[in-house]
């Protein structure tokens, strides 16, 4: 079963607004093993979006339609369907009823305009809502092909794609295979480098298939997709491939699936029951923003003193005279965060993000600080980009080093 | 001219990167007054992208490409290129000297594929890049109608529309219509409230146009777009419109398009000669993380104390003991702020994120303070949303809050 997915918006094509719904259709029908070799974007236009979807029916088997199911003038996905199809629009009367009553529930008036969502093009059944008043649609459309229609608002579509429409594709591909995929987390290595360490499995390996996708400060992702006859076996595949490919990347993998760095750190730390501080310059604040971004950060999160002007460094975290971007320093700001803040194990980073150089130091340089029952540990990096990655880098960088001193168990 | 957008590449349509060049490309096209009907996605196959690049010469005057150029064997974006045009593909021998130069002054070896930059459909021109070795591609397709290939970096891509694509697509547009924009950044009202404010201006302008854009974190953006023939007149709709709506918006708006708050509380606090501090909970480093993006905030920023453990708000920064989620902590935080890191104006703010209550308050509670002058104000705020948002609105609000005060001049 090939798939194309239409999304429906005159803001989409004037970039008020990015298409993240084609993003997440596309991601789940690849997981679902649909092929998506197309993905279209139209405005709020009955007879351009008519056209689209004819073009869409002759080059696949099947469509999913985002958007344009509201009550507005400008919702025309209903219209459109009818004209793709060459039926006509009729009006249910169960909905109609059902979506009155929704109003009513609310003690709201109707616009009368709400009842076009009642409507549908003959043939095609309704997909009900379970939040909002739009239902989908499903519309037959000849040589066993399909349009789906759903509401633009991307947890509504969400919750219908994966309730309605995934599992009906799937049943008319026919197979019995599963799709799972289980994502890596790396940092520390270039991609080039990461292609280097594992290029050769990547090149090799087709079930599990194996991507990477570079994320910015989130580091690099190594995608494991495979294919199996039932849940039980794709598990297996994936497992066999993760302990493989950990044996070539050791401790540059950080986490697994949606565990980032933060919630990593956190529960290295509540896990040894001990309490984080932190001390930032050039990061201002990112690194504990990070921190408290992990639900249940206050069982072992103290707090950061954001130490930006030298003076802060000096008189709060009794960080000695001296050059501030300097392994020293990061040093003695990792042991006065550890300090001020009461906290077990303290952290501490100092650098230059740009654009000017300071302390004679080029933008990029930082100095990364870990202090431990008595030990300090301090690292050099050179980060590239500008001001706003550079801060961001470090940040990373800084929890990259708690978690492997964590890990070591000092 | 009528316009279609073509974004290349498999990862696309797997959803596993969302496709923001579109959306960056159709913004500058409607800048411009350039239409645009459709945005199509394809994956890495030369065939299908071929089909789809004659389909949009078919509905369109002209179209921009992004993505494919790149050395390694899925970019196609030039081999389509040519079948689509049904012309040979010919290596430029100029364009090969400037590719082997680049790696040659990076001292690096180039792998004989990077010649596949040097590539092109016969008749096409180069447009020359000034960062990165992927030229982009001016390509000729008969009856005036034109094929614009750009790279798939943003950065990249967006230098290249602005000093290529859009000025060409203007000429050949002949007009001297000017269209220009102007976003009033807005903090403190609820969509419906400004749609309430100022709907029926909305409603009646047609030039210039007005339009609402929600942001989230960042405010709602109300968004003037003016037409006219030159630079000056359209300056000028701009100009009276702007003086109309902030007679009527006042000091809901703070800022205008590119200026974000924590630029304008910098610019605010460096024009009276006073410096910030900052004492955060729920925000956990957000706030001073807003501030330290803004280059140059070395000169009035002294830095925060993120105090998440009740601890350190008394010990680090004299809160009286108590309730913390307390306008009595709230005030006892901006002013401790101020006098631990020696900065004249100290903000201050604690709440809850969720998801759980804390000292008796739901999520979503937050008391922000700002201390100057001896004169500690506190607000009481209920930010909707869950905890990541609450925290993101937390952060903002307790911005705007420090803007009020040094616009007050007090």
């Amino acid at each position: 079963v090939r798939c194309e997915v239409v999304a429906v918006g005159t803001e989409l094509l004037l970039g008020q607004v990015v298409d993240t719904n084609s993003a997440l259709v596309g991601d789940r029908l690849a997981l679902a093993g649909i092929d998506c070799h197309y993905q279209t974007r139209v405005g709020d236009n009955e007879a351009r979006l008519a056209a689209v979807l004819r073009l869409a029916l002759d080059r696949n088997d099947a469509v999913v339609v985002c958007g344009g199911l509201g009550p507005t003038p400008d919702d025309v996905t209903r219209e459109a369907l009818a004209a793709a199809l060459g039926v006509p629009l009729e009006r249910d009367p169960a909905m109609a009823e059902r979506v009155r009553g929704i109003f009513a529930e609310r003690g709201r008036p109707m616009p009368a305009s709400n009842l076009r969502q009642a409507d549908r093009p003959a043939g095609c059944a309704f997909i009900h809502q379970v939040s909002g008043t739009a239902p989908g649609l499903v519309c037959p459309a000849g040589d066993g092909k399909v349009i789906y229609a759903l509401p633009g608002v991307p947890h509504e579509l969400e919750e219908m794609l994966e309730r309605a429409v995934v599992p009906d594709l799937r049943r008319r591909a026919g197979g019995t295979t599963v799709i799972r995929s289980r994502v890596l987390r790396t940092w520390g290595v270039a991609e080039s480098a990461l292609a280097e360490l594992i290029g050769d499995r990547v090149a090799a390996q087709t079930n599990p298939t194996i991507a990477f996708l570079a994320r910015g400060v989130e580091g690099i992702q190594v995608r494991l997709t495979a294919k199996a006859e039932g849940e039980e076996a794709a598990r297996r595949l994936l497992e066999a491939e993760e302990v493989a490919l950990r044996d070539v990347l050791g401790d540059l993998v950080f986490g697994v699936d949606d565990r980032s760095m933060e919630v990593v750190v956190g529960d290295l730390a509540a896990g040894r029951g001990l309490t984080i501080g932190v001390a930032e310059s050039l990061t201002g604040g990112l690194v504990g923003a990070r921190l408290t971004e992990v639900p249940g950060a206050s069982g072992w999160f103290r707090g950061s003193i954001v130490a930006y002007d030298r003076r802060v460094k000096h008189r709060v975290l009794g960080v000695p005279e001296g050059p501030v971007v300097s392994a020293a320093a990061a040093g003695a700001m990792a042991e006065g965060a550890a300090r001020v803040l009461g906290a077990d194990l303290g952290l501490g980073v100092t650098g230059v993000a740009g654009p000017a150089p300071q302390d004679g130091r080029p933008p990029g340089t930082v100095f990364l600080a870990v202090a431990l029952g008595g030990a300090t540990e301090v690292r050099e990096a050179r980060l590239p980009g500008d001001r706003h990655r550079v801060r961001q880098y470090a940040a990373i960088s800084l929890l990259d080093l708690a978690r492997r001193r964590l890990l070591a168990g000092r």
